[in-house]
């Protein structure tokens, strides 16, 4: 079939998406003709060997990593650097990654580094990855305690996406990823969030194909404009710095995108009380989201306070002295704001805890 | 003073070079008036320590770093990283790198990757980095028994000259140095090269900055024309791979400059043994360099010539099967060219050994 195309504007010359097909199909884009080695998630590999087996022959090298916290970071990508070495890359390999958010951050990583820069294609296989970070050209990296604080800018040449991946993935990862498709619709505008309230009431869709080609299509304007990230791609955080402050009280024990999802009804929570937005619209967000982030609401409930605070002012972006976070006015109405942590969000995250313990 | 300023264009949107001024100058114009962290060379740092003093108030953090082949490695960046993190920088903190080449790599590598991309800037205090790698964004960092197999393309925002840090430079330095301005003053013509070989007949130059400044003209539009070095700019290699095989073959024990000035001597050679320049032409050469390189002769005249070839098969600018080297038409006639490594390399590489051991 042929598959659905989204281009992509970019300094480094640009790149695109293409979505469609079934895993294999989507497997055989990505290998195109010339020299490529393959870094995949040694849980995708093993759900769909059979695909591998058809998209490549014997001779391309084909190395599983094991995805975890634990492996995204400095130290622990030092084998995988060798294994690309001993596997005979040259700078005119091209590395194919296929996994979710973390393979991304690892093959990003690797190819910024390696040769002075390899060609990447990347298959992203979760609803995250495929309806939020595959565009964007972003990389995160942990050293040590200091989480997330290296990584790149390094966009893959092309992405292929295939829903065939969708269909094993957990219900969590699915309703994780779904946290970010109404963040995008959110920041759409009221006729977007409208559709996407309406399209989740029954559950979980069958088909989300369509709701991942929307939501790159929402955030494809705002990593065109501002690529670095210094301005209105900020707003693509909506829900993020409050989501990582739950993250991190809670040991990383909540999907990032169900984070979000909390994060996004704190935020909203807070904006009502400043009067920027009715209380109904509140109500609203949280009625779209609460279905899937119910099993962690507990969790965020009796986080700690302290530890949360502690992680706002650790965000990276933040600066030293001054605290921003998105609020909004409305659906499509996101703005950033310098707030005091300690006497706003200190005491409105303490009245969301107890609203989250009310029943 | 004013400083001489050569602007390079980029795809990052370019940058320049600032030549002039003590090496206080040099400082507080690399220090600007934001927020700052200094990356140093320990030993410049012991040798200018009132400069620093000047140039940066108590405020600014400086790290020492010692400069080794062994600290120029993927693991031994770590604690660098973790220093910079704990010292606070941030996405608008910009680095300011202060040493030769090693100080170069590390920096440019940990700008890269911190945080997303730091901004930088560079004060070269080796000849070499001043008249060479300063320029053309490229940083290299070993992996293990990879050596230079990591590295990306990440240039400083700004470079500033000061020929007073060449004051401290040990003789053997100079002469490295030296080598490679040899090599651009080949590559420009031969009216650049009579000049520099009338400039070197009577042994170091005691000003040298004209000469740097020179060289770096001749460097420009090579970098500027291709900039990721995938055509034009690998003619800046004439003498390298060569030097390459002669630093592999002495465990490194000759100086980089120096084993590009046997290996530009080695090339003129092969290229008159092809009938491709004049015997005149490569006498010439070598009685330019041969006063630079003396010291060296006798360990490439007894180096292992399996370990030479070996070294030149891997060296990362060659592809699997088929090996490149740059010879010489003469003075500003350089071709990149494909030959047999057995057949034609090993032969005349034994000839150039025998020919060094003549006297």
């Amino acid at each position: 079939m042929t598959p659905v195309v989204l281009p992509i504007h970019s300094r480094s010359g640009g790149y695109r998406v293409a979505a469609g097909g079934s895993p294999v199909e989507a497997l055989v884009r990505a290998r195109g003709s010339g020299q490529v080695v393959v870094l995949v998630d040694a849980a995708v590999l093993r759900l769909h060997a059979e695909a591998f087996r058809q998209a490549f022959g014997p001779e391309v090298p084909i190395l599983p990593v094991v995805a975890s916290e634990q492996t995204k970071s400095y130290a622990a990508i030092t084998p995988i650097l060798e294994s690309l070495l001993d596997a005979g890359v040259r700078r005119s390999t091209v590395l194919v990654a296929v996994g979710g958010g973390i393979i991304q951050d690892l093959a990003a990583f690797a190819a910024t580094i390696l040769l002075r820069g390899l060609t990447w294609r990347l298959v992203p296989t979760t609803l995250l990855a495929q309806c939020d970070s595959c565009i964007g050209a972003k990389s995160s990296i942990n050293l040590g305690r200091h989480k997330n604080q290296l990584g790149t800018f390094h966009a893959p040449e092309e992405i292929h996406l295939s829903d065939g991946f969708l269909a094993t993935l957990a219900e969590e990862d699915l309703r994780s990823g779904l946290g970010e498709v109404v963040k995008f619709h959110l920041l759409a505008g009221p006729d977007a969030f409208a559709c996407i309230a309406r399209r989740l009431r029954e559950g979980i869709p069958a088909d989300l194909s369509d709701l991942v080609v929307a939501s790159l299509g929402i955030k494809r304007p705002y990593i065109e404009e501002d690529e670095f990230d210094r301005g209105i791609r900020n707003l693509l955080n909506y829900g993020h710095t409050f989501g990582h402050a739950f993250e991190v009280a809670s040991d990383f024990s909540i999907p990032h995108g169900l984070a979000v999802a909390l994060g996004m009804v704190a935020a909203t929570r807070i904006s009502a009380a400043r009067g920027w937005c009715p209380e109904e619209h509140a109500r609203e967000v949280e009625a779209v989201l609460a279905p899937l982030y119910r099993h962690h609401a507990r969790t965020v409930a009796h986080a700690s306070l302290e530890v949360m605070i502690a992680a706002m002012g650790r965000d990276k972006k933040n600066s030293a002295d001054r605290q921003f976070v998105i609020l909004t006015r409305g659906p499509g109405r996101m703005e950033k704001v310098q707030v005091d942590l300690m006497r706003e969000i200190a005491p409105a995250l303490g009245d969301f805890q107890a609203w989250l313990r009310r029943d």
